[in-house]
């Protein structure tokens, strides 16, 4: 059968300057789906025995719905747990809705605390309860202590297995004591040293821990001003702090600043991967998303920013409708208007992506939020000038009308400020009203694009053509 | 003077839960703006001593460019190399041309190799090739091999301070030697078991090798099937290897697969940072940038998209135009055009964006894009069929006239469709042919979707109303 064996690993061939390092590849998939129609289990673990665990979560994820089904039903009982904690979200519940309770209990039993709470946060809530009532007391208590902290925060992320010290130990003790000890986490690269009542008050990196002399007494090589981080913050001020001071793991206290337990660099590189998703997705107005959801998961996540949008776009109608008479008097403006609405849409756009980015990252603060909003609307109008320039001359040669040419130029002006201004102003003002830029920013700046593009270039003509 | 010394920053208070974690405050700025007018070099050491240098580097981002020349001066010679090491591109190439090439020299040879290839990468050619010059022979050949090796690969990112033992070494020889070399690296997570050919053959991680007792062969305790990437490898590559497998830090080899050195993950932190953000920037049409950017750069960096999207604007003015007749017969058809164009427009962007995401974390391969195009066809007829009914509803009673409303919501469907599929046809397409999706993807869906969207809109128009 099937449990993955890190010895097996050794059978692979070494890595070479030609080998791809995707292991994954479509040929692979594809002899994996063969196999599972074939019910070939010898070949299923010929396939999938050598591969990393992160790898077989990929396989689980590339196989359609029903392969995956199979491919549970194959592993059984011997389901690796670390392929579970690789697994994204939808694929996830798919696999643990379709194991054995008992199973699923027994993985996350055995998981480090922050990986069983990274499960268990994704999937289903009434088999999650079901679960964690079924787990023994002990890991009980930490995943519930876990769940008390609100979602995306430190507290999620802990591991609660860390290693602590006092200061007065000697390096020579410390290492006799991590030699004894049969329960250490799977991986650190720090100790922590706290005082009687378990506050951090240093770090010392194993590096520096294996170069010291064993006299040295630990607080002699701490460095005794450890980042730390309340189990309340954010994970993106946690991953702030990483980016920040290059950490590979950082203690989280608790309230009276006790240390709770420590989060690992792997688990922040999660962290600021899903943050710049997320930024993206909601750009373009998609709820939290992935390749495994459903058709009718992936039609609800979209069909909420369509009909915003179409509200917006009714919104640019009435404008044009304002001028229905102005159009029926000259048709090239309805071929033209687009051309306005639609640059303003893009220039806006374009600020509004560097806005929220810059907040996302703390670039932009209220310290040089005036030189860059001065910055933007010297860009605009800049950019503003050149297209009304082009768009000026082409117009005025096409239809030979010079004064149609000084329209639709003025027009682009004033929508490409406009554009700039609101691109750095909308961001930055829903960022103080605590709103996230990255979900709302785009419908009210294509809005205020659109609306100023037509009703400045129909309005202008209506004045001055007529 | 105002040299950064770690030791300084125990006089901080210690972090509490109350505390906030970003350390430069708008109010810190406005302290250290004033203390630089007021040229106050007391107030300025008590601003700037304990800070970390990543945040005295923010605070030289967040000054405006005169007040960033000051504090240049107000450091001269003992400007902290760590801090040249946190500052973003454009800030970094003014603070480097500011200071004396000297100072640039000494504190860049002072750097780890990956730190050093880091500035010299982003700082002026003519600049660049001066500071070589000037460097050690030593510390200049390995910078030299570094940009032997192509922008943004493995090779650039390497530091070549590594810990290297054979496999026969006991556990106790390893630490004795650590102990006694002067010249480790900063900070190392793991330890390098290469062959006499210096292939690399095992790593030992600092948790495992502590924990080992000291007549333990290296041989023994060692993970025999290291990750290890070419330097010629993209840094895309690396930060996927570093997320896949969990990984603190990486062997590099050459081309004849020996060790040259190794990758960290604070610097692959950085890398996955980047690349995320090269994506979203990208999708919006702006080429690199950054918040300290001059007004010229960043007009030209977002003036040739603008220019594309003219273009694209005008195709769309060009199909607008074919029905120009149908178009002042029914005026109600210019003010509904833009609706059906700009549904299409959001509905191709949201597809485009998953897809383009999908193809970077490589959820998306050839063993599913079939089932994607299937399933993203199928979303887009739902969605397309809710939104027009809709709008088919809303145009018949607005304008009492059934026919009209039939033709929107026709046309309604038809330009959803188009774009979902679209959406996901011209990332993919784009992906096979080596073209960045996230560059190129939204031009063509955003050109598909507004011609298909006018033509079919006006088209059925002409056809059934007139």
């Amino acid at each position: 059968m099937a449990h993955y064996d890190p010895s097996s690993e050794q059978q692979k061939s070494k890595s070479s300057p030609q080998q791809d390092v995707f292991e994954v590849t479509p040929q692979l998939i594809d002899e994996i789906s063969h196999a599972l129609q074939e019910n070939d289990s010898e070949q299923l673990d010929y396939l999938l025995e050598p591969l990393h665990s992160a790898d077989v979560a990929d396989v689980f994820e590339q196989l359609s719905g029903n392969e995956r089904v199979e491919l549970v039903d194959y592993y059984g009982a011997e389901m690796d747990p670390e392929v579970l904690m690789e697994l994204e979200d939808s694929a996830l519940d798919q696999v643990i809705h379709k194991m054995d309770d008992q199973h699923v209990v027994d993985a996350i039993s055995q998981m480090e605390s922050d990986d069983a709470v990274g499960i268990l946060e994704d999937i289903d809530e009434a088999e999650r309860d079901r679960i964690i009532a079924a787990m023994p007391s002990e890991e009980r208590l930490v995943v519930e202590e876990a769940f008390s902290y609100p979602e995306d925060s430190a507290g999620r992320m802990v591991q609660k297995n860390v290693i602590t010290v006092p200061g007065s130990w000697t390096v020579g003790h410390v290492i006799k004591t991590l030699r004894a000890d049969e329960d250490l986490p799977s991986e650190f690269y720090e100790i922590f040293v706290v005082d009687p009542l378990h506050h951090p008050i240093g770090t010392v990196s194993l590096s520096r821990l294996i170069r010291a002399e064993d006299k040295t007494h630990v607080s002699e090589i701490m460095d005794s001003d450890p980042k730390v981080v309340p189990a309340s913050k954010d994970q993106e001020e946690v991953a702030y702090m990483f980016r920040q001071y290059d950490l590979t793991s950082m203690g989280v206290v608790d309230e009276s600043g006790r240390l709770m337990g420590m989060i690992t660099v792997d688990d922040v590189v999660d962290v600021i991967n899903e943050e710049a998703q997320e930024d993206i997705m909601r750009m373009a107005g998609i709820q939290e998303t992935d390749i495994t959801e459903t058709i009718f998961e992936a039609s609800r996540n979209r069909i909420v920013w369509l009909l915003v949008n179409l509200l917006t776009a009714i919104l640019a109608s009435m404008v044009i409708a304002i001028f229905d008479g102005t159009i029926q008097q000259m048709v090239a403006l309805a071929i033209l208007m687009p051309i306005v609405a639609s640059m303003g849409g893009n220039a806006g756009t374009q600020t509004m992506t560097v806005a929220v980015r810059a907040l996302a990252t703390r670039d932009l603060t209220s310290s040089n939020v005036r030189r860059v909003i001065g910055k933007e609307f010297s860009i605009s109008l800049l950019i503003g000038l050149v297209m009304a320039v082009i768009i000026g001359v082409l117009t005025s040669l096409y239809f030979s009308n010079v004064a149609l040419g000084g329209v639709i130029a003025v027009a682009m002006v004033i929508n490409m400020v406009c554009a700039g201004l609101s691109g750095i102003l909308v961001p930055v003002g829903l960022d103080k009203m605590n709103i996230d830029p990255a979900l709302a920013s785009s419908i009210f700046v294509t809005t205020i694009t659109d609306v100023i593009g037509f009703y400045a270039f129909l309005g202008l003509a209506s004045i001055t053509l007529l």
